[in-house]
């Protein structure tokens, strides 16, 4: 597959507004979007919808798409992750063309036979991001030993938007000069970066190992690594994935990243969120037995306060309760905590 | 399966010395053992090898017990975790027999065509400890509903005898006259209660989930349950599922374990083992957010030295670092800490 991939985005019904992995990847890949696969919005254009990705023509199948594409993405997810039949179309007319499948469903597009036996007739590739390759074992303890200064999201909760500030850090600090690389450990993440080991997927015991591998792989390419984190240290079902990427990660600096107004973990109304300062002692605390790390800045999402200078207040007060930078980095300039994060190389 | 379970275990030239798996359940299982499979041993019995767990005879091949069995087990298990061939005529005799077979390989024995078929034409289970059931799922943060006190062994590194001081401490709860249960998670304790979650095998999301489904099952059973720890929350490669079992346990107390003498990380020698009292401090300060927890006790492996006094005054010294009783529950008397665990009730 070539360096900046052409792909055409499955997202039927639901682009934009139920289409995150669509829009993610749409913002944040190097890849080219060559067309939306809606049969909702067909004859339309993206711009026609949404002004926070690059345009593309919206059509209503795969056979519709004029232009050469390399792999066909599926953009959405149905709740419980299953594989919509309505899109079995697609799919096929994509294998039959010889382009590959990248999905992230619970359901494997592998194993089913229909699809497995077209991509083999017509040498495409099925891409299932979330399923773990084989080879991932258990941490050796080396990720400190590549030459990348590696710098992890790790958040108050799940859903704060960990993945967003990761991919907006390392699009600032393109733009300051900086050669910066991500790493991802979510679906989303995966095929946004096209590659990845989907670490709340593998093994329990090979959480770190799975992280520690991306790293060793990447870690001599760039001069600063982005890790996308996942979960939240205190969080009652996800803390096991947070902790293996923190000590699998070796990470030298900490962004803390945060949702204004979240004081209970999402989904788990019993549990209140600690203060700021205690995920910042947290954090450290855990991280320093195994690698020395520091909380150097914050990101706050405010997508839920409306005005914007009540936005900037809070990013302040965000900033001073964890003694580092702060902003949103959507609503504001991500750049303002770049400095902070790698000024002192 | 009967409650008490008559066990032949496969220990094929390692009994008693290296068959650890072959110890820990015959010294810590309700389940009785007819006899013990060791072609280099038998005739012989197991009293005369070691007095530290119960006698029986000790016989060439599973075709040789008198005895009526319920299950033969896999009590050893080569570097690897593979299936050594040379166990195959005593696994196909139990099948055939209509026995079950219990085993923690990574070599699924249900996936062995010739044991399956066995198995499925003579009524007989096949337990691979080792692979978790599907039905296991995300934590739903609801293990402080149970009734039971929960009490969590917890490390300072792995390999310092986190399962045999929970075991030590359900037989001297029990021993004074409290209804204690064992909830296991790795797969020498499956085989010791006959039951389990792979805690260390399940997908890292379900890490959580995975203790959470035995606490709810078995919580209104006991007054006490006794959970057995995994790794340690600064270990380098398996800190996930330390903390996975922290948090989903919701643990009301903590018993710190620890191995006298050591000072690095086993297997990762570069990575210090910081001060006991920062343990306590780490674990107590991770466990709170989701539920309060207390280090209230130590247990101390002394394995390592020679002396009796010296023991002692290693196990008291360690009791004045994390501020509690402790003990080594082998070499000493473990009902010296069961008080100080259980005593508030």
């Amino acid at each position: 597959m070539p360096d900046q991939r052409r792909l055409a985005i499955l997202a039927h019904e639901k682009f934009p507004d139920r289409a995150k992995t669509a829009l993610g990847v749409m913002r944040y890949s190097d890849d080219e979007t060559v067309a939306v696969i809606d049969r909702d919005a067909a004859g339309s254009r993206v711009h026609d919808h949404t002004d926070t990705v690059p345009d593309a023509p919206i059509v209503g199948s795969f056979s519709e798409i004029d232009d050469e594409v390399d792999a066909l993405l599926i953009g959405i997810a149905p709740i419980g992750g299953g594989f919509d039949e309505s899109w079995r179309p697609d799919v096929t007319a994509a294998l039959e063309a010889g382009v590959d499948v990248v999905a992230g469903l619970h359901y494997f597009l592998n194993e089913d036979e229909e699809f497995a036996t077209l991509a083999a007739e017509h040498g495409a590739e099925i891409h299932d991001v979330r399923e773990p390759h084989p080879g991932i074992g258990v941490a050796e303890g080396k990720s400190d030993e590549i030459d990348a200064e590696v710098v992890l999201t790790v958040g108050t909760d799940c859903s704060v938007g960990k993945m967003t500030a990761t991919c907006e850090l390392v699009d600032a600090a393109r733009e300051a000069g900086i050669d910066a690389g991500f790493v991802p450990t979510g679906q989303t993440g995966i095929m946004i970066a096209g590659w990845g080991n989907p670490v709340d997927r593998v093994v329990s015991d090979f959480t770190a190992g799975a992280v520690e591998e991306m790293l060793l792989e990447k870690g001599d390419e760039h001069d600063v690594l982005f890790v996308e984190g996942q979960g939240s240290i205190v969080h009652p079902a996800y803390s096991a994935v947070t902790c293996g990427i923190l000590h699998g990660s070796m990470a030298d600096k900490l962004v803390l990243c945060h949702e204004a107004g979240r004081e209970v973990v999402h989904g788990y109304e019993d549990t209140e969120l600690p203060p700021i300062p205690e995920y910042v002692d947290l954090y450290e605390s855990l991280a320093a037995p195994v690698h020395e790390a520091e909380v150097v800045a914050g990101a706050l999402n405010t997508k839920e306060i409306d005005d914007d200078d009540a936005a900037r207040e809070a990013v302040e007060a965000f900033g001073d309760e964890l003694g580092g930078a702060a902003t949103d980095p959507v609503r504001f300039d991500p750049a303002e905590i770049v400095d902070e994060i790698v000024g002192e190389r």
